[in-house]
């Protein structure tokens, strides 16, 4: 497996697009189009918030009815949650338009929101985006790249990657893009993020590589603590790499999950490192924990922590706020067991060792926490599970965007 | 009841005394001693942190074993927490150091700790406190007052309250002080509480008593959503007072828990509005939800969401918000049940209706939200459960208080 350039038109036979649809920024696009040009397989995760956007029961119903998925329409700026029936029929309207264009059944397209609930979508401004769009569809790298700009909220850089790999013989190529940047806790997903391949498999097996692989990549970040109503990834697979169809878990199976965790870590990653207001990635590694649940819940809290957020955005070497929060986390353990290590490009270095605190150099702790990516290494002594979350500071931005978020 | 001024020695036979003993401040007082002349049945309740302070498992077993109790020992700029051998020691040593000075057995005497965690006590400092503390020890407000001043850490104000009312025709006086106001999302009770009556009542029902009202008052606050490891709250009754020993739950056990209620929520609410950075009081108030667990569960998710709070810092009125947090809560519900307000002593504003967001008017709801209190109202109209949780805003001072905190 290789990392090639491009994002969601990496692979074959997908195309995007993207517009200023005028939905509520003046002077950026806020439209995306991907397309594949024959039917795909797809696979999906959705937020588990209780609360979904309308955009996401449409999604949903495309994913578990077994039918293709063709199409997928994006905007940023109204996350069209919290908005009743004109809500879900702004989705239907949506999707119609893109069957009226390009005569892609309707039922075959899926829509996608993000940002500001409990604002109703300009239908009129979504139509004239998806008829503007249909007609720039374009293959190259370029176009997935506006793609990947054009859903940013909050968001400082935009998210795309690709990788090929070889299945039976065959060139096979994996490609995503995806965007954060706050209310970022995901729950069975993430924000929003869009993967392209392909490859040819079966959509049970897709479904299944796809859950497995978002529990350990996105649904191991954390910006702030709050699941979205909107969190969404869709896998479109279209089987124009040519590979005799995966239908089985076997090696060209595990080649392709190999490659899914590199293309869903990377974009995980990448959001935590940029969620809002954040001045650098902020990293817990667990290991030799009891079970591999205790392990995601221990790595989850720390990173989830506002003080540990505080303290890594402060430069400041105050371990016992991740033991404390290691110690609600729900999982049990005896701090007696435990070792904590700040670790970083710029060194590791061990602060607390089995139930007591070690006296250390706070200026080489001070180096280390300095660095643009800090890690929070805990050893637990008590079993061989392990697990890393990612996470970033808390920072004097954050509050800035949030307090003023809507205007 | 009614409320008279006062705290830990409103109540007959508790004397306080303070002293600065140079723990981690350099200008300021950071011990304070409560005690009471004769031995007292005592309650209390814990944090439910795994990470539990040395000095929360002494008291743990003081509370447990149906010892009486006449001695509590606070200090404050270390906690105590992630301390090993050595922090248990030093917790027997101040009991020690108690019996040396008053005769009071060292078993009777708790001791609790707040500050920075992983750090050790200088037990020379801690001796020579409670030597002086105990040349002083007084029964007036004053000495009271100034106690509940030594116990702050980030706290801007000290809290403190007292009420009187009537047990079978006599007067009995509960006081009490705590204190926040970081590492606050209370979980079996709050960060560090200490009650003083002259009930005369049964151990028992004592405990039962402040087990229930906490669930309803300390445990729905938050501030940050980090649980301490330090969280105490102990209940001393010397039963002076002269009333009939409750011995059931009787009249006079209910009027003795509406008391407690009073105090505890008085303090809760003190400490919510002092959260660290905080600007203003932050109250959910959900009603007419399926159970009273879900009630709980949804306003405590309102208040405790990062983006929750960055709004009511912003004075926006970005109701979607609100909704998000209560649907990751894990509480099951509708939104097409929900009815959504802002309220304060400026006005109430119905801004979600059933499924659908209501135009309403931005500048009443500016001037609703600028107000020092403000409350999300929320109808889940699917029950008739109710609860209100208490937090406070996210600020600019709170990450700058957390960036440096340990410094």
């Amino acid at each position: 497996m290789k990392q090639i350039n491009g994002g969601v038109t990496a692979a074959q036979g997908f195309k995007a697009s993207s517009c200023a649809a005028g939905i509520k920024y003046k002077d950026r696009t806020d439209m995306a189009f991907v397309y594949s040009e024959v039917p795909c397989v797809c696979g999906g995760t959705f937020t588990s918030n209780v609360v979904k956007a309308a955009c996401v029961q449409w999604d949903q119903k495309i994913v578990n009815s077994g039918d293709p998925m063709q199409a997928v329409i994006i905007n940023s700026g109204i996350a069209n949650a919290c908005t009743g029936k004109e809500g879900f029929d702004a989705c239907e309207a949506t999707a119609r338009a893109v069957e009226k264009c390009l005569g892609v059944r309707y039922t075959s397209v899926a829509v996608a929101s993000t940002g500001v609930i409990g604002m109703q979508l300009p239908v009129d401004k979504l139509v004239y985006g998806v008829e503007t769009m249909s007609k720039s569809l374009d293959g190259s790298l370029e176009a997935g790249c506006a793609a990947s700009k054009a859903i940013m909220t909050t968001d400082t850089v935009n998210k795309e990657v690709a990788v090929s790999f070889q299945v039976g013989g065959k060139e096979v190529i994996l490609g995503g893009m995806s965007k954060g940047s706050g209310m970022i806790h995901p729950n069975m997903c993430t924000m929003l993020a869009f993967l392209t391949t392909d490859i040819n498999i079966e959509k049970s097996l897709l479904q299944q590589a796809v859950s497995e692989v978002v529990k350990d990549t996105f649904n191991m970040i954390t910006v702030d603590g709050d699941t979205s109503t909107n969190d969404t990834l869709l896998c479109m697979a279209n089987g124009l790499a040519g590979n005799s169809v995966i239908s089985e878990k076997n090696e060209d199976y595990n080649d392709f999950k190999k490659a899914l965790f590199f293309v869903c870590e990377f974009l995980a990653k990448k959001m935590a490192a940029d969620g809002e207001g954040a001045s650098k990635l902020f990293e817990a590694k667990v290991v030799n924990a009891k079970c591999k649940d205790d392990a995601r819940i221990l790595s989850r809290a720390i990173v989830g922590s506002n003080l540990s957020k505080a303290a890594i955005y402060g430069c400041d070497a105050n371990f016992g706020r991740f033991l404390c929060a290691m110690g609600y986390s729900g999982a049990d353990f005896d701090q007696n067991d435990v070792e904590l290590f700040f670790e970083s490009e710029n060194g590791k270095l061990e602060v607390f060792h089995r139930g007591t605190p070690l006296e250390f150099d706070e200026d080489e702790a001070l180096k280390i926490m300095k660095a643009d990516a800090v890690t929070v290494f805990v050893n637990m002594n008590e079993g061989d599970a392990g697990a890393t979350a990612w996470g970033c500071d808390l920072t004097y931005d954050y509050v800035k965007i949030n307090a003023d978020y809507r205007s």
